[in-house]
This record gives structure tokens, C-alpha cells and sequence, in this order.
């Protein structure tokens, strides 16, 4: 018997994805059952695993791009919050059905988008097909010198808590890629509304922050599953409660736009996830050279509040009472 | 507002799975939002991903301990087959619908044997909730001395072909997971079944085969899309063609009964999945040596062929002449 076996799997991998990997020489062009990875000397590896499913983290009509760099992105950003650069990363795919080739094709093209936005390349993954939704699964590594990655449970009392860029867009964002329809009711203009709607579809991680958070920043992650609920993760972490100011809030113009003509959208905001924004704990006499070194690499910091001993996430809102917001964030699996 | 946020998805983390990461420093007890590792000095890392779901890789009743030792065991396969030694694994879960706890905690106890048994500790992970059948997707990370990794495209002309342990059990307990009815008409007594089924169900990497495969090797991979299949990925990564001789196939006695009843059968025996064996390519005048320290170390290997100049994989079966083997293994999307 004689196999010919460039069989269709093995076939996937090597049209679509090879290439992909191509800028990293363990990845062994995707033709070895495992990669490697030499290390750079003196600096430890930093380990992240997440997934995106359609229906769950992105719609099933949302561009093949556009979903690539967001299972990239999402991944990078849990990296770039602890301080360490990018290096390379594996990809687990499942799909219901042989997916279209202009799919792949788009798929792929977000995905060397992305790499090269980020500074990380393929090295490896795992393709099969199986009922239920469309999932990327990514598995990111990067590099942070020896004993150097932040961690989420460091920070001290009386620290102040910093966000990178601009809160909530993303969560605004959603609403409109659930309903275009949506964009004068919110009070947006084209403009606003593509760019709230690229922050949903295309977030981008905060590599520019690395040096000051590394320099500054006594604990640190990502904002994923919503302000308040990602600050009380990093301050329970740290034996300690958070105080928020809303009236500090880094808001996009847009955001301020959707804020005027619908107020009650503050919880939104505040509550929605996907931000891939930087939350980082500074001491308060570093603040100041934070915020400068962090405008230095391109970054807008804002001091959003600050962590106090105790627990919980209090906020003070607008009209500078305390704040009710309901839900304190997305949750897989609500108690 | 004071948010109390011992939310759900953060609590099942802690509760199922932190205790199965305390073996590793750098996971911190899963209270980071990335992992840290140190890599051995002098070491390359060695990276695979593999994802196994419900309805594909497994069966929704199997036990949930099964399905844990089953996802981990199919990645240390892949890293044991390179020379390299299990260090850490990433493991990504989607459920439908919030698990039970027994089920949750049957599933962490064959985890924790699983991990026991490979020397592997759980350093990361993320879980959410969507539609479609239960999925685990493992990053497996091992450590083999800088450049020593032993990869596919690296066979020789001349070269042995051996398999460790026996093949085709897995395949044969597949048949039996699929109908247990089947035992008597595949001549099978219970502790035979026994033996096919629990090789299908905890397939057992050969950690033990590391220091022959580093020795002698000069090409390995696992098996675990089919004998004949995977066969023809080493060889044509090596740009050479193999030979088979079914006769000298290692075959456990059930699976020899199995033959005598359902000659058949010998068809599933070389193209099923699920072996996990470990087929590697060795010189011809070290052959011997290999054989000897692999007895040594424990795992039984068989010369079963060569690798040949050409392509493709021909088989000579039971009676010494061509065998047609219709299937060459498992594609997850046939051409």
C-alpha cells in the first residue's frame, strides 16, 4: 500500500499557517509535532492562556481579521501588563466545518497584522473540527528579566491606581456591533461610533507602557472583565480594598458623547469588559514620574484613585456621592 | 458601592484547580493573571498544544478523570517523543454549562494523578462558559538540553523504524468504548477487554524512553493519528519514503486474540489513533543499542521497518505480500 497522505489537515497548516511562523526558527516551519524555544539568557518566561469563541467573545459574521487579532491581542495585553515583551505563541483552532478559503485567508492576514503590531510570531498550534462554535485558543509567552514580571498582589496602601488610555469604549463598542442602529441614539456621529466600534473589534495592547511599568508600577494587569471588577481583583490579590473616583475617569470623546445624551451608561463603562487597558498600583511619591515617563513612551496614564486598606471596590460618582453599580463585571460563571 | 466579587469563575479556579498548580512557584497559586518560569540554564524549551473535546476525543460519559488524564497525556506524548522532560502545561476550559462539583472534582483527581505520574505541574489556565461540546486545550511546555530536541525531518536513509510498546490497542478499546457488547465477538476475554479499553482511556506516555530516544534516535515523533499515517509524516518530512512489515508489528496479546477472531481488524490496528507510542528512526548499526537501552530503561521497542529512499509508506502484510490499507489515519479535515 502505498499513502499519499498530504492529507487535508497537514495541508490547513501548511498554506494558511506555515508562513505565520516563518519568522521564528523553532516553530521548524510547523512540520515538527513540537517547537522550541531557546531562552534569552537571564530572563524569565512569561506564561498566558486565552480563548475566544463566537458567540461568546466575538460574533460569527465579525470579520476573520478581525477575530484573529483580537485572540492575539487579548493575550499580548495580559503580557504587556506584567512587563514583558512578546515572544511567541501557540494556537489551538476548532472549527464546526472546513472553513472557507477566503475565510483562512482573512484570518490569517489578521493574524500577520497583528504579529507584527505586537512583536511575536507562531510557533506552534493544533487544528481540529468539532460541533459548537467557531475557538481560537492562544497561548502567549514572552520574556521579562529574571524576577521582574508584575504581579497582581503586590501593590501597598496608599498606592495610587493608574489606567492607561481610555475606559469603556469597548463596552460602547459592543452595543453598537449589536445594533448600528444604535449610533444616533447614543449620541454618536459616524466617526464616534467607528472609533468606540475599533476598540471592540481591534484592542491594542499597551506595549509602549512596558519600561515605565517596569520602572514604576508595584503591581499590575490587564482590564479585561471590567474596571471595578479587575481593580477588586488586584486589590484583593494585595490584601487591600480600592477607592475610584468616576469624575477622574479617562473617557474618549466619543465616550463623553454617549455620557451627555445617555448618563446612565456610566455603569457601562465602568462595568463592560474587553478594555485591554493597563490598571497599575504606583506609590504615591512616584506618581508624578509615572505619568511623565508614561507621556514619554507614548501612553496617556490617569490617576483613577488609589488602594486603602480594607476590601471592596467603593466609587465615587459623578455628583461625588458614592456610586451603586450593579454588576462588577463579566463573570463565565455567575455565583 | 462596595463590590464583594468572589465571583464564580475566580472561585472555581481556586477551589478546583490553585491546589494543582501549588508544585509550581511560578503559577502563583493561579492569583496572576500570567504565570512565570524560570527556564533551566543550558536548556531549549519544548512547546506543543493539543486541544481534546467531547464527541471527538473522548466520550460525554466518560469519567471525568479519564478525560483529564487523557488531555495532559496527549501533549507529555509529544514532548516525551522530542527528549524532553515535562515540565509545566497551560490548560484552557470550556464548559456549556457549569460543571457539577463531582464531576469538577473527579475531573482535578486525574489531573492530579496524571500530573503525578508525568512529573508536571499546572502553571496557567483561563475557563468560560459557551455552547458545544466540553473541550480542553493543554500547552504543554518540557525541557531538553539547548538544541538537542529531536525532530521529524531528521531520518536517514537506512534508518530502523521502531515502535515502542504495541500498537493498535487504543483503537481496538475504541471499538469496545463504542459498544462493550462487541467483547466476545472480537474473542476477547474481560481482562483482554480490560486491557484494550484502559489503553484507550489513559494512554500512557513513554517518559521512561527519553534517555534511549536522546542516545540514538536521529528522528521521533508519537503516534497518535495512526501508525501508517504518522509513519509517512516522518518519513516525508524526511523527504524519504518507509517500509512496514506487518508481521513484526508489536501487538499485546489481547489484540493478538482480537486477530485471530477478526483478521480483519489488522486494518484499524495500523491506521486507528490513540496509540501513543513512540516510532522513531535510529541508525542501522546502532539499532541494537537502541533495543538494548530501551529494555533497559524499561519500555520494550520493536523494529518494525526502514526508511527508504522515495515516498510514501508501503506496508507488507500478515502473508509477505502488499497490504492495502484503505484509511491512512485520522484526519480532522479529509481532502
Amino acid at each position: 500500500m502505498a499513502s499519499q497522505d498530504a492529507g487535508g489537515e497537514d495541508e490547513l497548516i501548511q498554506t494558511t499557517f506555515a508562513p505565520l511562523a516563518s519568522g521564528f526558527a523553532g516553530a521548524l516551519g510547523l512540520k515538527d509535532d513540537c517547537a522550541f524555544l531557546t531562552p534569552p539568557p537571564g530572563e524569565d518566561l512569561v506564561l498566558t492562556t486565552d480563548a475566544v469563541a463566537e458567540g461568546v467573545h466575538f460574533f460569527a459574521d465579525d470579520a476573520p481579521g478581525d477575530i484573529a487579532w483580537k485572540a492575539l491581542a487579548v493575550n499580548v495585553s495580559d503580557l504587556t501588563a506584567k512587563g514583558a515583551r512578546p515572544v511567541a505563541y501557540l494556537m489551538s483552532l476548532s472549527f464546526p466545518e472546513r472553513p472557507a478559503r477566503a475565510w483562512l485567508d482573512g484570518f490569517a492576514a489578521g493574524l500577520a497584522d497583528a504579529q507584527a503590531a505586537f512583536g511575536i510570531a507562531l510557533a506552534g498550534g493544533d487544528t481540529d473540527r468539532r460541533p459548537g462554535p467557531l475557538s481560537v485558543t492562544v497561548t502567549a509567552i514572552g520574556s521579562v528579566m529574571q524576577g521582574r514580571m508584575i504581579r497582581r498582589a503586590t501593590a501597598q496602601a496608599g498606592d495610587a491606581l493608574f489606567v492607561s488610555g481610555t475606559v469603556g469604549d469597548s463596552a460602547l463598542g459592543l452595543l453598537l456591533r449589536q445594533d448600528a442602529e444604535r449610533t444616533a441614539e447614543m449620541g454618536l456621529d459616524e466617526a464616534g461610533a467607528r472609533h468606540l466600534l475599533g476598540r471592540y473589534l481591534r484592542p491594542a495592547p499597551r506595549l509602549a507602557l512596558v519600561p515605565p511599568l517596569l520602572s514604576f508600577a508595584s503591581a499590575a494587569m490587564d482590564i479585561s472583565d471590567g474596571l471595578v471588577k479587575d481593580c477588586g481583583r488586584l486589590a484583593r490579590a494585595s490584601g487591600l480594598g480600592a477607592e475610584i473616583d468616576a469624575r477622574r475617569l479617562p473617557l474618549s470623546e466619543p465616550a463623553q458623547a454617549v455620557l451627555r445624551t445617555r448618563p446612565a451608561l456610566i455603569e457601562t463603562i465602568f462595568t463592560g469588559g474587553d478594555d485591554y487597558e493597563v490598571l497599575a498600583a504606583v506609590a504615591a511619591n512616584q506618581a508624578a514620574d509615572f505619568r511623565h515617563a508614561s507621556a514619554a513612551h507614548g501612553v496617556p496614564v490617569t490617576e483613577i484613585g488609589r488602594l486603602v486598606p480594607g476590601e471592596g471596590v467603593s466609587v465615587t460618582g459623578p455628583d461625588g456621592t458614592a456610586l451603586a453599580v450593579r454588576g462588577s463585571g463579566w463573570d463565565h460563571f455567575p455565583a
